[in-house]
């Protein structure tokens, strides 16, 4: 009986999974990969068997269910199976449903964290998350699909708010933040394809971001609060 | 004249940091490294020049303008200069005083995000910090001690918190929660020195931990949420 390895693969860039994490790919027996793995991090892991299970928003995905099932499949006839997933895999990854059925089916799991976007759009930016007597508070949080969801109904509280898989959901997000009383003059960070080569970085106020965002065709995260303010422009 | 790198090392564990920080410490020809930083991380930098600007709680620590005019001298006389800082730079790291300094010295900067210690906790525990129908928000605080901040009085509201550098002001958190009708039985994970070989986990309720905590040395990490109740249990 194998193991299971859960990595964060980071934002895109290659060289943004963790040192663990590459050392885990070159070993790896079987990789399941998300849409987000591009060919520099499949290079990673040369004599991996390699199974695609991408989700990307719109196209073909395999369902959770039959994912869980590969997972298992694979533990029992391989020594090493790694499950590569965008990001960090206990952050929006559904690892929870993965966890409990490896855990049910008596296999072995560990992880390895991965760079979530945020910080990665952080660096992009030179743009910190926090600053002292500014924002000493950072909530993340999704517009989830799933319909038995309240959408963006609930924010969070907090200094900067890092919305992921914002993309039009965002402008729900910025009239109930005015409707909040945030003002309309709030920086707001819009960020696509995060690490890659086609990265694109938008910058506006929340007023702006009311109004009517471009349509993106990539991950878009969503990053608005005061810390986002220019320096430059101080 | 040359360039600062801030780089996120991670939790702590050496092979934490990404394949970019790793790549980029071992050209560096001078290293500013924190108090996190152990031998293994430094031994990723042989040949560099060692500068410790550690700031540990209760110790002795450089001052942050003195950090930034020794990061602003070594760029003047060295080609790669890196500032190696523990977890993410851009999360509660005061990287903006960094940044703005050397953007005032005409300083070249780049930033190599890293792995914040939520998500290696998360992997440590094996408890997501998200999870369908449970949690969809995450906000991570931190009870700064600077005089001019209410300290945790005001709190970000989200499903799942994270109070960084919490030990015994998490007790207020706590303090805090129940009296906002947060139930006691909300389960908190207490992780100090996290991906170390001296990692200690602790398991409690919302109730215990105001009750009290057992003192600890290392940088202690307090996760409160409903997502980290033992899936064993269910």
């Amino acid at each position: 009986m194998g193991k299971v390895v859960l990595i964060g693969a980071g934002p895109g860039a290659a060289d943004l999974i963790t040192v663990r994490g590459a050392c885990l790919l070159a070993e790896a027996d079987v990789v399941l990969y998300d849409a987000l793995a591009g060919k520099e991090l499949l290079d990673l892991c040369p004599n991996a068997i390699k199974v695609p299970v991408g989700k990307r928003s719109g196209q073909q995905s395999t369902a959770q269910p039959a994912i869980n099932q590969l997972l298992i499949g694979y533990a029992q006839t391989h020594k090493l199976v790694v499950r590569l997933k965008g990001g960090d895999p206990m952050l929006f990854g559904r690892a929870d449903e993965e966890l409990a059925a490896l855990e049910l089916a008596g296999i072995d799991v560990e992880i390895v964290p991965g760079i979530t976007t945020a910080f990665a759009a952080a660096a992009a930016t030179l743009q910190p998350l926090t600053k002292r007597g500014i924002a000493r508070s950072v909530a993340f949080f999704t517009s989830s699909s799933a319909p038995e969801l309240p959408d963006t109904t609930q924010l969070p509280d907090s200094d900067t708010l890092i919305q992921y898989m914002g993309g039009q959901k965002a402008l729900q997000t910025a009239e109930l933040l005015l409707a909040q009383g945030r003002s309309p003059d709030l920086p707001v960070i819009i960020i696509e394809n995060c690490s890659l080569p086609n990265q694109h970085i938008e910058r506006l106020t929340l007023a702006e971001l009311n109004r009517g965002l471009s349509d993106r065709t990539g991950p878009v995260l969503v990053m608005i609060g005061e810390v986002f303010a220019s320096r430059s422009k101080k």
